[in-house]
């Protein structure tokens, strides 16, 4: 296909490195990790190497991992596990009024809708945290909006949609002061910037292959070990991932993840360097091509240090960015909102309802900007060629879009 | 690797029609299934396809399907599904005690652990029906099992340690007749007996890809279109299948999946009929090669009608399973007890501490005999030569065992 790939934030390639890994487990390694014979004995040292290489990439120990199939799952199951285990170590009179979460209003809706579905429930309380113009959080309304009853902070390591980081280990240090668990949903940071979790202090981190190399279909949790021990079980069956996660080990996605953790790991300056100067020269090549003046606003932190270094959304006053996209979309993959919410929850078409961003409004963008706004995002792959066949083709689109609406 | 493979109940080496469907979705075809643009709709377009395929396979609507990543999320989320369900109906009033299901003795892990955890937690209380000695549930006693406050039966459709099919059917009835959620776990059955989730009546049932071809990490759970529109999510987040299941979808698996169904229906004869020859050559070959009376005992339903035609569950009295089998596991690979469950949670070494199987030990098979019980399972790849080569080995071993006794 010779469709120019700008949504690594959507979903990224799988690397060929990786593809080279899992094939064997895709066709001939087909044992039961569990299964004492010669086959179950290779699936458990794949799953070995894998866990060995995920840990590392993040600074922790092996059975701090546990592998998740989703991000969505990482982060569920750390919302549900804090509120259950403080059900399970709150005495009687402890458990007044529902426990609390304090979260962001720029979450992924992996984080939103467990949050909203608690509260329905009566499970849990949540407050989320607004954010700047920029995208990011403050360290201190987070703070403020800890009460007695909070049992968990949860804020996104970097955000989907503008790139923005957001300042989780001081957010952590906080929590730990106030003996409050902190998770972090890195799904978008990973592969793309350093992280150690013992610099960062969170408690739990999300980590999703498939936005960095790995097939879908394969995630972790990063679990601190002291707080692991009671931390309650996601599935329950046959006792796999230490007791933690049961069901049968996805073997082929698990070394999957592990190869792309060892590849995001050896190239991360690489990496970095290669997706800030792809980013730079996309922005540079479109403003080359489109009138001055057209590009109105790059979303997220003017910081470059504060922004993920592949990511580039740009608002065109005058566009709407969600049919434009759609009539290139077999030459020119960008995407108009974070690509895994596209699609509303009731099943109807998306095209049809370009609700605006709650990223974007949170940051406070007007409207007509936000329906004009594109994500591009870069990766490993990304070549300055496709950059610039790139920038053609979606300048090109934009030119007609506005004369058409002049 | 030249070992014997008798274990298909563990998990089934992927069949090489599924190997090479899968192929292109861990290499090229990487595309977001929520994206508009041509990766996304071609990656949506494959698991459209592959949920037809699993639909077929059941006789249910494609809508009626949705994707998991395993056994045990499938099984877990019915059981939590069905609870969640009946709290969000009951009026206030109906909600003195706590909800009641009803399942089996025999059940997977999968069922019984999140049974045991529901009830310590004051979720719901359970009720296990017994077995006779063959295995079987007997459908009386499920209905007598059943109370005002029972609020789902889960029944497994076969058994994956002695292959006892048990009365589905009969028990779906006399839950709709009390309008009672039934549930039952197909892991075992399907790609080796037919089902027709119609005929059989029941409102959920769990799929297992492994079992029957595909990779690990893909399974699903169809639920009966009344009992969907209302039944709770598992995962919350990106509205992804339906909004009953966000997160990503896990595009190679599934196409995996879709392909083993397809193969499992289009083979459905010939693979039960394959699977019992080679079933019944392997327990004649064993019996050729052991002194008359070695074998004890076959396991499970001696009306063969109403046993898997894959499962050989034997016992031989003097030797132990356990530590036999790792013994010859780089040439012969079968299993003890479920390989699923051989670790225990605890996370310590399984081949110290060979505790009798729960099945076993339901169906009142004496310790001695459990403990030198071994269950070969057959499968669409097992070949006559294998079989004869299998039972060389495996006799060897245990005349060996009986004299280093004597
Ligand atoms: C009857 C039954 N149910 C459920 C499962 C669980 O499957 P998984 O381990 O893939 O989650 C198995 C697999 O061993 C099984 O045999
Ligand atoms: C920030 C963030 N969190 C979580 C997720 C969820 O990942 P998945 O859809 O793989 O469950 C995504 C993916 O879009 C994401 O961008």
């Amino acid at each position: 296909m010779q469709c120019v790939y700008l949504d690594y934030n959507g979903t990224s390639p799988i690397f060929p490195e990786v593809s080279r890994e899992v094939l064997p487990y895709v066709t001939s390694c087909f044992g039961n990790p569990s299964s004492s014979h010669a086959h179950g004995v290779a699936s458990k040292a794949a799953v070995d190497l894998a866990r060995k290489r995920v840990a590392a990439l993040i600074g922790c120990d092996e059975d701090e991992i546990v592998f998740t199939c989703s991000g969505t799952e990482s982060d569920n199951w750390a919302l549900l596990g804090a509120l259950r285990q403080h059900a399970s170590t709150a005495a009687a009179g402890d458990r007044s009024g529902a426990p609390h979460i304090v979260s962001s209003a720029i979450e992924h809706p992996a984080v939103l809708e467990q949050l909203r579905d608690l509260q329905r429930r009566g499970a849990a309380d949540f407050t989320l945290v607004g954010v700047g113009p920029e995208g990011a959080v403050c360290a201190r309304e987070v703070a403020e909006a800890v009460t007695e009853r909070t049992v968990l902070v949860t804020l996104m390591h970097s955000n989907n949609e503008v790139g923005s980081l957001q300042p989780v280990a001081e957010v952590a240090r906080l929590c730990r002061e106030r003996g409050i668990l902190c998770h972090t949903d890195a799904a978008q940071s990973l592969g793309k910037v350093k992280i150690d979790v013992r610099e960062l202090g969170v408690d739990m981190l999300t980590i999703v292959g498939h936005k960095f190399g790995a097939p879908k279909g394969i995630a972790a949790l990063y679990i601190r070990r002291e707080v692991l021990a009671d931390f309650p079980p996601f599935l329950l069956g046959g006792g796999q991932e230490g007791g933690k996660r049961a069901g049968t080990e996805s073997t082929a996605m698990i070394v999957g993840l592990g190869k792309a953790c060892q590849i995001a790991l050896d190239e991360a300056d690489a990496t970095t360097a290669h997706m800030r100067k792809l980013r730079d020269l996309l922005l540079a090549s479109l403003g080359r091509r489109l009138p001055p003046g057209t590009l109105s606003r790059v979303h997220g932190p003017s910081d470059v240090a504060r922004r993920l270094p592949n990511t580039l959304s740009i608002a065109v006053d005058g566009i709407r960015a969600a049919p434009l996209l759609k009539r290139i979309g077999d030459r020119f993959a960008a995407s108009a909102g974070a690509a895994c919410h596209s699609k509303p929850a009731d099943g109807s078409a998306a095209a049809d309802c370009p609700k605006i961003s709650a990223v974007l409004r949170a940051m406070g963008v007007p409207p007509s900007l936000a329906v004009g706004t594109i994500r591009l995002s870069v990766g490993r792959h990304t070549t300055a060629d496709e950059v610039e066949r790139g920038a053609d083709i979606l300048a090109a689109a934009i030119r007609q879009e506005l004369s058409a609406a002049a």
